[in-house]
């Protein structure tokens, strides 16, 4: 085992050549062991084995600086950097984190986690070296996928700027989660084809022969022929059209040839991209084959490949996934659009039943969205498909191209609340700030199952900006004798009692429910009302309430601050001012990697801890009066 | 005078081909007399005359549409469009906007405002013609400016995927307010260098002979010699392996080689690129030669070019500007970066003192934020220079790359609040809500000029993600007897009375010292506190005013919903719950153009407006105690 001896930092580079093969090989089964137990990304950390040993040997970490793109690839990074220990406790609360974090690491030197970030942050500290007259490489590893955002293009355009080195790795597997799309995907396509001619040579005299005469029937010649011959004859130009060194393709499995291609990057004065051609899965059989099922996973059978644990229970994403086809059966305006994330966001169904109706655009939530607003403005239905996170980078396209012109986009947005290992990047905990503050746009959370599908429903039948956010994993499938009509703007009393209110949303009507059970216990009896839109807000529910109780608890998985909470209480106190109020809502904070009821218990919105909270509040409320 | 005939949409298509000329002649005139008087963007009209009557030879319009990208040089389109008449109000309160306005004309499709989002939406306009089965054409018109932002790259993407005829039209004039910048301004630097040799056959020829042999040295060959020469081979070929048909350049003021090469770009199926090159500011020597001074611009000689009006009091723009160079000069670690404002922003003179510290990344905000993190990871201090409305498109990065890991970026938001004639799309009213709900997030607004500096000083010497808010326009320059030290979190009283307090904030300072004014008459007698804080909120100084008011008033402008007051309040029920309070902010809604005074009188924060709520409250308060 020569893994074994791989503790330190460093430890790789006193390795033999033919011993790193080997190692490859260990660090793949020590991958595939550890993830089977643990869960985590898979398919991408065995694409990249060899890529990271070489970039470790090739480089003088951590004096030099690796900037993983999104992340989920960092594993044998981890590995290699003295982390190998960590591995058991992989996203675990407390535990290693899933993707770089400077702060478990000097080898990690920027957090990632959201795709297409790494040119700007390297650039960034490429610039800020030569401005403080340091010496160090910085070096970005970004995937073809992450290279279908915006931001990514962003940088390249300003790569040129920088007049030492700095490198830019393409880790190009052809896929993001999913299968790759656009046009630099077909032209990393044909650069990818053209190195594997062996007849390159022939294939280049036979185009020029082709050539009539030189000028512009040349030209138009040339813009005939296949794109592939085009990159014969210059391979990489379009990198080197914006001002970029381009090296490669280069087999991203054979050690040798990248080491080789290093050392001629690390040549280059000014900004330079290597790339590297990979296979998302290597080694592991199963991924290799649908490495869409082993991006992010859960603990799984080595032998087989196939998810060990996992509920059969339908996730949110599953009743959306029905939910959304069966809508579109009956009413053909409706189209769905995905930035990436056709499994993920449920889309699969939708895509083969209606391929015409279905876009996904790349890693690409700007776009996403204001096609999405073009589409709505021809009078189809567009339903946005995005992970509440993701939606981040759509803000100003909601504000600025659907809500001024209060276009009928709908967006379902999954994975909104807390979602657990992936930690702080991923969770959704401030759609519901960011989304309310904006004029025209209706938000809603359903409590359950049936309301999902009734919002989504009721969303389609809409006018105007509107937004589902539900959350991650299985969905809540009790209280579905309560099915009141969606209303615009109107909540649900779900329990009448006597002495506290409850007034939740989305997923917080369950624990209010819990939580219910335990107060009863208490000799308590209170009322539930689902508030169900976090805007507009039903302040007849609120003032129904304020009516019977003087004791209101709100209910919701967002931060406090721009919460449905904060806007409740200072309703409240204008209009009912002898009744006490208290938020439930995340803490004005990042929250870390861990099992998400774990996460609950720790940021006190569990049924327990509000319990105590609750009666805290209500013993001081008793006692002053 | 044939514009005198341009009435109704379509009237340009009776026009004879010399007539044409004199027409583009004659709108110049009107554009340059109009908006010598109402103010508006000029250069940017003036480039795209012939362009757009071209456009409306060329098109079925408004059956086929025409998307502006920003649409500051829709002004043209506007004429031809039937709104000749509506130019003497334009951009004022209830005239008719600057920008394209689906609810001013069906000639206008989408609304614009913010930059690179016409090729998406055309996109998704084209998808949606195409899934209904209807036959029109979509035009997007996009700057090579525009073209810097990720979006746009994001919909070139993506624009393979369509079938049927899509027309982007490139109009490049090689600005955005300034200077473009970066290597896909360089790459069309070389295309429209390419375009002007009439050599160019005899240099093909050269370039190939040159060629010593092919294959693998050919290629090299061909990479080493000049990007022009390349351009030559196959000019448009990055378009091109995006999957687009490229054609072009051809001389934007020429009305035949336009309506040719439209000709041309209709015959195509499927995405096709009109590469046009126009100069900005064209046919008006003084906009020609200082374009950028002729972006937005309010009224002006017409013979000079020299603006009328304006005062000469410095704006919270110059005070930043003279700040920022100073601070720099004693911190060498202080960079400047910006979205393609060094002018808007005050940058003009940092970048001339400290080229190396000045970064201008073009209309990318999202890569302005991420590379503004990185240069702070390497120990520098970045201050993002930007416009609130456009800092929405960065705001993903704010709180995933700058936010999480704490970073040390200080964001200098001019345009904050009201900004008045640019409407809709330019007014700075969410920043509070969208960046109040990030974590360890800092924001906080100065009362005046004096206090500007001292933000800034204080941003500077800080640590971890923080940012100032300020408004268009000329600095307030009273109460400078009041310069409390700025302290994390601490506003300052400045006015102590008995009977309301005032807790006010950034401009709305001023204001309530108006206010204290016209209550004084009234025969009350108000404190004033300056919160200063956005976040964190300054909850002492709410518990002072507390113990001595019963009437608390929250003057901020910002929406409501995510606002300060709305914070407060909450605060005072949980705490205070016998204090009343009113709170004055934007209402949830967008605002449209028009002066800014009026404005605030539309929206009820003026000072006379602001005194009818307080005394209405402070009856109703009376009366009820």
């Amino acid at each position: 085992m020569i893994l074994e001896n791989i503790e330190k930092p460093s430890d790789i580079k006193k390795l033999k050549r033919k011993e790193l093969d080997i190692l490859a090989r260990e660090i793949r089964d020590f991958l595939i062991e550890k993830i089977s137990i643990t869960g985590g990304h898979l398919a991408s950390n065995l694409g990249v084995v060899e890529l990271t040993m070489a970039m470790h040997i090739s480089f003088d970490l951590p004096k030099d600086k690796i900037i993983w793109d999104v992340g989920h690839q960092s594993y044998t990074h981890k590995i290699l950097s003295g982390r190998k220990n960590a591995f058991d406790n992989l996203r675990k609360f407390g535990g290693m984190a899933g993707f770089p974090k400077t702060s478990e690491s000097k080898f990690d030197v920027f957090n990632t986690g959201h795709s297409s970030t790494s040119l700007s942050a390297g650039l960034g500290m490429a610039f800020g070296r030569d401005i403080k007259g340091e010496n160090y490489r910085v070096i970005s590893v970004i995937g073809d996928g992450a290279l279908t955002g915006g931001m990514a293009y962003e940088a390249l355009n300003n790569a040129a700027g920088i007049k030492k080195n700095f490198i830019m790795v393409l880790n190009d597997n052809e896929m993001s989660i999913s299968k790759n799309v656009g046009g630099m995907n077909d032209y990393l396509n044909n650069i990818r084809t053209a190195a594997g001619y062996n007849n390159l040579k022939k294939r280049v005299v036979n185009s020029l022969e082709r050539l009539p005469y030189i000028g512009k029937p040349a030209i138009n010649s040339i813009r005939q022929t296949k794109n592939g011959i085009k990159q014969i004859l210059i391979p990489g130009m379009l990198f080197e059209n914006m001002g970029v060194t381009y090296l490669g393709p280069v087999d991203g499995h054979n050690i040798s040839a990248l080491l080789k291609v290093f050392d001629e990057a690390k040549k280059v004065e000014g900004p330079v991209l290597v790339h590297v051609l990979t296979k998302k899965g290597r080694g592991y059989s199963p991924a290799e084959k649908q490495p869409e099922n082993f991006h992010g996973i859960g603990s799984f059978d080595i032998a087989s490949g196939i998810p060990k644990s996992g509920s059969n229970k339908p996730t949110y994403t599953d009743v959306f996934s029905k939910k959304i086809v069966e809508l579109a059966s009956k009413n053909k305006d409706i189209v769905a659009i995905t930035a990436a994330m056709p499994e993920g966001c449920g889309l699969l169904v939708f895509r083969d039943v209606f391929p015409k109706r279905f876009f996904d655009v790349g890693i690409a939530e700007q776009h996403a969205i204001t096609s999405a607003a073009g589409l709505a403005a021809t009078g189809l239905v567009p339903v946005v498909c995005v992970y509440s996170s993701f939606l981040q980078r759509g803000f100003d396209q909601i504000v600025h191209d659907v809500c001024i012109q209060n276009l009928h986009v709908v967006f379902a947005i999954d994975r909104a609340g807390l979602v657990g290992a992936d930690g702080e990047t991923h969770q959704g905990i401030f759609d519901v700030s960011f989304l309310t503050c904006i004029p025209n746009m209706t938000l809603l959370a359903p409590k359950n199952a049936r309301e999902l599908e009734d919002c989504l429903e009721f969303a389609i039948n809409f006018d105007g900006p509107i937004a589902i956010r539900y959350p991650r994993g299985v969905a809540y499938d009790s209280l579905n004798e309560f099915r009141n009509k969606i209303e615009l703007g109107k909540g649900e009393m779900l329990f009448e009692g006597d002495d506290i209110a409850l007034l939740a949303i989305g997923s917080m009507v369950s624990t209010a429910k819990n939580l219910r059970e335990k107060l009863k216990i208490k000799g308590l009896n209170v009322s539930i009302a689902n508030a169900r839109f976090f805007k507009p807000i039903d302040f007849e529910l609120v003032d129904r309430l304020c009516k019977k109780h003087k004791f209101i608890v709100t209910m919701e998985e967002n931060v406090i601050n721009g919460s449905m909470g904060e806007k409740v209480k200072a309703y409240i106190h204008e209009n009912h001012a002898d009744v006490e109020v208290l938020n439930i809502a995340l803490p004005d904070g990042y929250v870390e990697h861990g099992d998400v009821s774990l996460l609950r218990e720790k940021l006190e919105i569990d049924s327990n801890s509000i319990l105590k909270k609750v009666l805290d509040k209500y013993e001081k409320i008793k006692n002053e009066r």
